[in-house]
């Protein structure tokens, strides 16, 4: 077999790839203090157009990382996306990740209302007495839920991270977010995922720890 | 607020999102049987890509369904790839998700041994006697030390779905796998994710279950 790995150690892939990254990246300017989410976002994905399509409110980033440190609590809209996230980075500052996809209240409660889990979770993770940062990388109508709480004023999140994936509600979902005076990361248009949505907790994490190299 | 709603019921969002990706692939020609799991992972990650990328051993997606329905196990190299897989779906024919990547005697030998613990993974998955199929979404490592393996004739897997994402030996990964005799699904490039390698596990599901209405 004539295929040649490039010979690089376990724990420097992740520098070697963000170099890459970097590199690939060229003269394209991000917005300082989003690079290492964009980058990232990137990493995860192998998807350039992140560079393009990741919009941050002014200040999303500071208020971010100042809500994690006083120990904010983080909401997701999939058990992947709650997998996804470093929970002991997260624990930390006393931070945990709750998603209640799986519940069975919420299950019955959308069924009686016709409507989805991820609506009703929503409304579950609004009657948590709790700093929140939600992370929702697959459920437009998670989305649209948080529009109308905050609307409400039922609801007054540190952060909203709104990378919904697909092609029904989901570029409307993350405009209504935007449209808000909560503090927002959104990957504009169709894309994102729950492994975004991880990818950005764990980015927000790391800008904390400051321990990867990579980050200047 | 202007921004205007599709109105589609939650039961109906996932088909509708198949109807608008058939309309936007036009006359582009997917290989017979695999059409689901083309669609499935452009739904799962809004990338048109994989309708490029996505690369199948002959015959694999047939000799994939045999296997699950005869109670084959899956392993992944994440716990996100694992949370993301339908394992109620695999259960009814006697299947099982394994991930080894947490495992305490798994962090330690990778220590021990200078490598990683997605190869660590592998060599654990290859002493379980089950037949098997790898779901690999993250890691270059594990698709290498599973070539390994299938060289050294201590593994024959029913089907290896190698999407790991990335840029560091992530391609060449690829390749190797596409060198063997074992069935295989695999995006060709830097492109893939946890996402994707539950997503194609899911496909293989629901074309068993034959439930959706999307797929004809």
């Amino acid at each position: 077999m004539k295929i040649q790995l490039e010979n690089v150690k376990p724990r420097e892939i992740e520098t070697r790839s963000f170099e890459i990254i970097t590199e690939e990246l060229g003269e394209k300017e991000l917005i300082p203090g989003t690079e290492l989410i964009v980058k990232r976002c990137i990493h995860t994905s192998a998807d350039f157009d992140y560079a393009e399509n990741l919009c941050f409110s002014e200040g999303a980033v500071e208020k971010a990382l100042e809500a994690i440190k006083n120990g904010a609590c983080i909401v997701t809209d999939t058990q992947m996306a709650k997998a996804g996230i470093n929970k002991k980075a997260l624990a930390k500052y006393g931070g945990e990740v709750y998603c209640f996809m799986s519940d069975e209240d919420v299950a019955e409660k959308a069924k009686e209302l016709g409507s989805t889990r991820a609506t009703v979770s929503m409304d579950k993770a609004a009657s948590l007495n709790k700093p929140l940062i939600f992370a929702i990388g697959n459920a437009p109508t998670a989305l649209v839920r948080l529009y109308e709480l905050i609307e409400e004023k039922k609801i007054s999140p540190y952060l909203i991270i709104g990378v919904p994936v697909g092609f029904v509600n989901v570029v409307q979902s993350k405009e209504m977010i935007m449209d808000t005076q909560v503090p927002y990361i959104v990957a504009r248009g169709r894309k994102g995922g729950s492994n975004i949505a991880a990818c950005i907790c764990n980015a927000l994490l790391y800008m904390i720890d400051n321990e990867r190299d990579y980050w200047k």
